[in-house]
This record gives C-alpha cells, sequence and structure tokens, in this order.
C-alpha cells in the first residue's frame, strides 16, 4: 500500500489507492474543504511548466493551504548551489513539497532528501503521476467508470511516456482495450507493447477510430524534432470528430499544436479544458492525503 | 446596467454604476472585509506593469482571498500556445480573472473565453478601467465630489489613450470642465475634442495654469521617441506648484519621469502616491462586486 | 531600546532587544500562531537572495499573512524608476516592507520613505541583521545559552560583513571567546579586531581547531575572486570534523561551495539546514514585534 510519503511515480499506487484518490478528488469537486489550513507547500521546478505550476498552486489554496513557488533560474543556481541543497533549505521552510526535474529519475532521492512529503511534477520525459492521475480521474468522470473502456492513443508513444503511466494506471483495471495510432517511428517501445490491443499508422487515423469504435481518444503533441523528416503530425479534422460516437471523450494534456484546432472546442466530446481543470481537485487529493498520512505517522 | 461579467471598458459603466463602485471602495478604506475567503484571482500579465498587478494582488489579500500571477515570458508560450488557450487554463483554475494585454482590443474576446468574470488591466495604450475609476476615486475622496470641477490635463493627450477614459468618466458627472495643456504633437484626437474646455501648449503651461485655476492637474508622462524631435516635456517646477490653488491636487498615474521630481512629494498637494494606494479599495470593490454578481446569477 | 520601525542594523539593537527577539521565535517553534492575519509584507528584492525571500516569505505565511512579493529585473526599472518611487509604491499596498539591496548604506534612508515598518534583507556586503539574529538563535538552540562560548570563525572575515554583525551580537553577552581563521589576505578588518581573541592561518586550520576546542564553527564561504591567486579556500574533511568536541556545532549561512560537502550533513554536528530553517521562527518573531509595535503607536 502506498506509503503516502512519496508520489514518484503511479507504479506506487495499487488499484485501491488510485480509487482512494478518485474517490477523494471528488468529494472535493463536490465540495472543497480547507483541509490544509496554516499548511505550506513547496512548488519547486527546475524546469518550467506553467500548468502543472499552477493548478498545484491552485489545489493548495482550494485546501486553505500557501505556497512558495521556487523556480530555478535564478540567483541560488548561478552561485552554484547543487539541486539538493535548494530542496533541502525550500523543503526546509514547508509542510509539503512538489518537485519538477528536467532530468530523469533522481525525484526518488530528491524527495528522501526534502524531510517532508515529496511529489514528483515531471522529471523530464519520465514519470508525471498526478497527470496520469487527473487524465484517469477525467476519464471516471466522464464514463462513471474506470473499466471495459476502448482507449485511442493518438500521437508520439515513444518519447511520450507520461502516456505510458496512464496506460499503466487503465491495465489495472479490467476490460480496458488499448491502441496505439501512431507515426511508424514513434511507437509504443517494446517493452510496452503487452498493454496493446492494437496498433494502427497515423496515416490511417480515421479509418482507425471508424474501426476501434473508441470511448476515449487521448491526443498527444507530436514535437517535429523527433519525426526526423517523417510526415507524422495529425490533425483531428471536423469530418473525423464528428464520425466518433457521441459519448466519446477526446482528451489532450495541453499545451497543444495544431493537433486539435480550436474551432472544435465547442464540440462536447472535446474537453481538454475541463480535463485541465481536473488536474485542481485530484492534486487537492493527494496534497490532502500525503500531508495527513504524515500527521498519522509523527 | 453594468453586468459584472466583465470590466474591459469604462464605457460599459453608467453613471450611478460608477457611483456604487466609489462608495463600495469607500466603505473598504474605512473598514476592510474579507468577502471573497476562498475565491483565487488569475493575474494574467501578458505585458509587465509591476504597479498594478500588485495593486491587483493586494486587493485580493485584502479581501482574503489568493491569487495566482502568470507573466508570460515563459514556459508556455514559447511552446507556442496561443493566448486564448492560456487564459482559459489559467481561468479555469480561479474564479476570476484579470488580463492585461500588450495589443488593443481583444480583451472582450479574451474575457469571453476566461469561463468566469474578467477584468480589463490595460489593454496596450487603448483601455484601463480600474485606473480611470482609481483616478476618480482619488479627486471624490480629495474634493468630496465629481461635478463642478475645474481639471487640468498635462502632457501626451493624443497616445495617452487611458486619460481618455478618465474625461469620459468625468463628463458623466455635471459641470465639469476640462482643459488641456499639451504639445503641439500630442493633442487630444479629434473625436474627443468635444470634451474640451480649452487647450494651451504645454510652453505656455505657467500662464495656462494661473488662468484655469484648476481643482486637479492630471499629469501624464510623455514618451521622448512620440515627440519626434519637438521640446514637449514639461517639468512642474516649484514655483508653478506654489501658484496653484491650496486646495489643487496633483495627480500622475506613475511611473514619472521628471515631470513631478521628487522633492515637491512633500507638498500636501502632490499625491501620486495616495493615488496609487487608492487602487487597492477601489479593486477591492470592483473584485468584490463581479463575483457576487457571479454569485447571484449561478 | 529598539523602536521596531526599522530594523536597518543589529546596532539598533540591545541585549535585552535580541533576548526578547530570541524569545519569542522560541515561542513560535512550540507553537505558531497567526498574529498577522489580514496583514501583507511586501518583499522587494533589487538583488536576488532565494534563501532569504522564502524564507521571510514562508514566516509571513506561518503567521496567518501574506506577502507580495517585486524582485526587480522587470518592468518598471526599465522605465527608468527610481528605487524610491518603486519602494513607496509597494510598500503603499503592504503593512510592512523587507528591502533587498544591492548597495551598501540606502536602506536606512529607504525604511524612512517606506511609510510602514521596514527590514533590510541585506543592503550588499553590509548589514543583514536577521541573518545574524537566526545564527545567535541557532547557538541558543543548541547550546542553552549565547554566553561562555567559544566560537571559530572561518573563511572570509574580511568581506563577510554580516560575519562582523553576529560577533557584534556575541559580544553583548559576556564570556564568548571568538577566534578567526582566515586566508592572510581576508583577515578581519582592523576596526573588528578589538573582538578577536586569536586568530589562524586558514593553512593551519586543523591545528587551530584542536586548540581552540570550539563550541562553534561559523563557516563562510571564501569566493575565488577575492583571494587574488592565494590558495585560501578550505575544506572541512572528515577528519577535521572527527576531532572536533561531539558538542560543537558547525554552521553555514549557505549557498555552500565546497567548505563543507555533503557526505558530512549526516554527522549532527553540522546542522546548516536546521540553521535555515530556524530563520522562519527568527523572522516570525521580528515582523510579529514590528507589526505590533506599529499598532500601538498609532
Amino acid at each position: 500500500m502506498w506509503d503516502r510519503n512519496s508520489l514518484v511515480s503511479v507504479t506506487q499506487l495499487s488499484r485501491s489507492d488510485i480509487e482512494e484518490i478518485l474517490s477523494v478528488a471528488s468529494s472535493f469537486v463536490r465540495e472543497p474543504r480547507e483541509l490544509c489550513k496554516g499548511k505550506i507547500l513547496a512548488n519547486i521546478f527546475f524546469e518550467p511548466s506553467t500548468r502543472t505550476e499552477k493548478s498545484f498552486q491552485s489545489a493548495m489554496y482550494r485546501l486553505g493551504g500557501q505556497v512558495l513557488t521556487h523556480k530555478d533560474a535564478g540567483s541560488s543556481r548561478e552561485k552554484g548551489e547543487t539541486k539538493e541543497d535548494t530542496i533541502r533549505i525550500l523543503a526546509g521552510y514547508a509542510d509539503i513539497a512538489v518537485i519538477r526535474d528536467d532530468e530523469e529519475g533522481q525525484i526518488m532521492r530528491y524527495a528522501a532528501l526534502a524531510g517532508v512529503p515529496a511529489i514528483n511534477a515531471g522529471d523530464g520525459s519520465n514519470e508525471h503521476p498526478t497527470q496520469s492521475l487527473l487524465d484517469a480521474f477525467t476519464i471516471m468522470q466522464e464514463h462513471g467508470r474506470l473499466e471495459n473502456l476502448r482507449i485511442a492513443f493518438l500521437g508520439d508513444l515513444k518519447y511520450g511516456r507520461t502516456v505510458h503511466s496512464l496506460m499503466k494506471v487503465l491495465s489495472l483495471f479490467p476490460g480496458n482495450e488499448m491502441y496505439s495510432i501512431t507515426p511508424s517511428s514513434l511507437t509504443l517501445p517494446a517493452e510496452m507493447r503487452f498493454i496493446e490491443a492494437g496498433h494502427y499508422d497515423v496515416e490511417n487515423m480515421e479509418k482507425a477510430l471508424n474501426e476501434i469504435k473508441p470511448d476515449v481518444v487521448y491526443c498527444t503533441r507530436v514535437q517535429k524534432e523527433r519525426l526526423k523528416g517523417e510526415k507524422g503530425s495529425y490533425i483531428m479534422h471536423r469530418e473525423i470528430l464528428e464520425a466518433l460516437p457521441t459519448t466519446c471523450r477526446v482528451l489532450h494534456p495541453l499545451p497543444r499544436s495544431n493537433e486539435i484546432n480550436a474551432d472544435m472546442d465547442s464540440d462536447p466530446r472535446v474537453i481538454p479544458f475541463k480535463q485541465a481543470r481536473n488536474g485542481v481537485p485530484v492534486r487537492m487529493a493527494v496534497i490532502s492525503m500525503m500531508l495527513k498520512a504524515k500527521k498519522e505517522l509523527e
């Protein structure tokens, strides 16, 4: 069971941990409660990420707490301070730490140094557990369940490792069928293929979606520099959108390039902004659960 | 009547709307009240403006609320996100949005996108309604009335369009006489001349002020690049100041160049810092009225 | 006695003022109290300093208050606004001001302009009174007394003028013996020598510490550019550390270079992070005392 002292990877969470987090998040949507009054969250960003940073900040405010934000382009690093020292100092002024790193795989070590509960807010292209949780929460809110769903993942599934986390979360629930629709150079890595119910090339996106009849389409951004000349970007044209089942929901973690044009935002199936807003109750749940756990252990 | 869902321009406000805002602001000077506890204001600045940003932040704090600040020189825009997406995301984490833009005329559209009440904190050289309201509030506090006043506007009245807003506000009240004292290349535009009781060239500032005997002198900054070689800047020398009526008040929206030297700040007629502080109760009034209106409509 | 309207230098404080501040700080360690609810602190930094800025912010949050942060690399200075105007504006939105300057000796004048109580958070290499107070508080917490102590100061005692403040604080208490261990080019300036019980060259650090048997070792950072080619940096090797008395405490104001390696952080004698955390209750004490004093005087 999750020890609640750190949230570095979704693999720390069992199915019932995830169900509890989503249930607490759901209670905050119905009624926010100031459970963290007098507490301080340190938002430590070694890489910029407006959405994630502001979403954690809003979550802590909704819980009645306060936020110290440190974006590292500044004074201390220039003086040659290590990330480790920065984290220890800032976490020492706070009750819980949120850490975003520009490198992979160091966060577990940082979390141990912090001396307070610590949340991974993205370590390079590695894990970003609260993003996967808010994605799962959004699916739950829209479909009323996290099982027996047909989900199509669209775009870069090679480097988009945060998507892998969502896939792992969904694989904990029975009956989910996950499909990938990608450029040929950006398919799922070998070790993740077991999760795949089927694969299509992005050139055949329309046909693929017609066949899959997905409950959820999860779009990701394809970064040009990863395509090496290949034509692999995709655009969800109005015709493609309208062919989707009316109960289908199209998710996108944002920021978007032109995968989903703004003129489709009014379609009730396209919900990236609703999804973004869901980050607040989900992070409220994680923060309040981790602060409570800490107190009980003391 | 003002719908309280947006404040983009002073032209949305009737005389009685303005009177209500100033009256609420006045009540906050006597006694601040935490009317916005648990609420979050998103301060979204696509152009820097320290005074305006901090004044809105202080106002929200005085109301017991919280503030998310986004200054856009950062992560998201670099990734190519549109302003529209940024606004939708950030406003989605908040209950009310304050937007400062570096372009003219887009704010009404942005306000509609925000999904929460939205306030224009300046769109380029166009509107900046809370500045005009705090100017009016300052005159009200100092003179006890907003009518039957003689006001001299000094400096750039061509590009200083926020001054036009103050003129429009004052023209809603009877008996006000507005004079302009400007370089010849920076006079009021043709469509605003109807408001002018008289015009003087800035070269004759001293004589002009002697003739006008103003209740209020409103100074604006003349930016060199707008003068095209003409000698048009002005300095309120001590002799000029001392010739003004003792009840006259000299206002300046700040930041100032050398229009009013710091050695005149001790003169009780010179009140730009008092004026700046008045931004807090006025913005408290606007924010609390817009958040209350929203609630009633829900 | 300290008038509590400004804290610019430790020389404003008597022994009993210091004892009162440390006693109030100590009470906040036992139980934080929201004594500054509804109050706003303006954190005005004309020079970056992450630790100091965040420590003041955390302190004000723990007191239930709010914080406006202005880091000056931005809008206003570019428009040519003076520091004086910036301070008057921002302090006008707040109840207490914290000012960090990149120049020496202007803070007393700035404090007078602010119109609210003002705290010096470092003016260049001159004073930084709350740093000295938190150093003294740390010694008090660790040894239970501020008198009859043997303290070894290590590193740059020429330019490290904040260390001079700590020395002055300790000299107010009886029986303290202060030793300096420095490179030959970075010894105490002549006017401070009266405070010195003895001096050693940093080349003989190990021998010096063996002879002094210090209760406290206060390390400072030696900046290479100040050594002019001389070999003067020092590293507290494990052997040196282990030869210190077990009750000795090693302090460092951070950020550190390699004076104390991270692999010694687990030694209970090495406490720079504990020391940093002590900045919060000490600043809570100073802020709450200054805000209370202000209220009583009104």
